[in-house]
């Protein structure tokens, strides 16, 4: 683990999905609880490609293109079902109803933090005012926290400035609301992408790898020593509070 | 106590300078701990006055105006220190740095709660999703949170906004954030006038009268039987808990 070097920092400011949550895990066991729920067969869906595709098709791909302004600003919910919609049909699922689908979609708000996300943050907070600041819309971050137990101080939301990560006007958005400067505020991902498109508007940088965020055996997307280095690399949000004095 | 009919709530919003804090008892006690620290005179200034003037013109009024369109945008710690700045000059009180007179400004992010307020407010969240909906800034209200241990499920200012309430886009936007509807929302306040804002664009409304805001003895403001009724009228949180099942 480096050490963070010598500035004040005041708030940290944390990407949820795959950093503080495992959505992979809980979207899985959500979908499957719902076949065994309307009894089908287990061999109807193969869910680990199912949550995949959803995550990389409804979430990364339509973020991407609305950050790059090639598409229209939607909530993240908006292109989740959009997604949702497409995978029903293409597996020729269609004896959910509205409100199951509904429901359904809402598992992104009932994501399951990884072990130490909760600990390590209630570690935090004493001394930091700690935040999510995630393309995941307000209420779904506001959702998820309460269900997860996440003890945030305040939900930031990439909503907020209907634009995505990883856009400068939400780093800086978000450093805004908070009343402080960008050298006050850390950043901290599991992703280097995210923490390298924050760096340039002035916060710092912590970077927490999560390696069985697409699972176990599967290729991280995320280098092993990623450079350039970060303020602060740390294996897990327990870690991360001892970096940073908590 | 009235009873709240049938609808089903969801998220409760609460005016936060009032309602949830004793704005007037904490800005006399930390004044008065500052000219002590100072050594100046018990007579130099008259605290209670002082307190009161800054709330109504640096706030109320300023406030007013901009949600009116007649002044441009600024956020409360900025109308807050406009009118620190003219008190200060006023008393002829040229002793305070800047660190000292900034300081002094954020004392409206220290305030503190009712003592009904944390109590009322734990219970409540248990079944409602909880949050200020405040003029103050999103930073002011963040810090009091933390400091009042306030236990808020989100942050919702009329920053967020860019205007002030009693304007409708700061209840509709509110709303809009949580993904709800207007019914499935109840805004929360001792002030009859944030109420009567509220309705109109459907949110239900919870009269919590604080008779002691502006001091003992002091001629409220607040109507003791406000018209028209509102859907829930309690003494403190600790009864809207109790009517609202909690």
């Amino acid at each position: 683990m480096s050490t963070p070097g010598t500035f004040t920092v005041r708030a940290l400011l944390f990407d949820v999905f795959g950093t503080v949550v495992d959505w992979r895990s809980t979207v899985i066991w959500e979908s499957k609880a719902l076949a065994r729920h309307h009894g089908w067969p287990a061999d109807r869906v193969n869910w680990p490609a199912f949550a995949d595709t959803w995550r990389r098709e409804g979430y990364s791909a339509a973020v991407g293109r609305i950050a790059r302004g090639e598409a229209p600003w939607a909530r993240v919910d908006e292109l989740h079902r959009r997604q949702l919609d497409e995978l029903l049909a293409g597996y020729s699922i269609d004896e959910l109803d509205e409100p199951e689908i509904d429901r359904f979609n809402r598992v992104w708000h009932r994501l399951a933090p990884w072990p130490d996300a909760v600990p390590g943050l209630i570690r935090l907070r004493h001394r930091y005012t700690i935040a999510p600041l995630s393309n995941g819309n307000f209420a779904l971050l506001t959702n998820m926290a309460k269900h997860a137990g996440l003890p945030w101080d305040c939900i930031l939301s990439a909503e907020l400035f209907h634009t995505y990560k990883p856009q400068p006007e939400v780093y800086l958005g978000a450093v805004d609301l908070l009343g402080l400067q960008p050298q006050e505020v850390m950043m901290v991902a599991a992703h280097a992408s995210d923490l390298e498109a924050a760096r340039p508007s002035g916060l710092r940088t912590a970077y927490v790898p999560r390696p069985l965020e697409h699972g176990e055996g599967a290729s991280t997307r995320e280098p092993v020593a990623p450079a350039p280095p970060f303020d602060i690399t740390a294996a897990d949000f327990l870690a991360l509070a001892t970096a940073l004095d908590c």
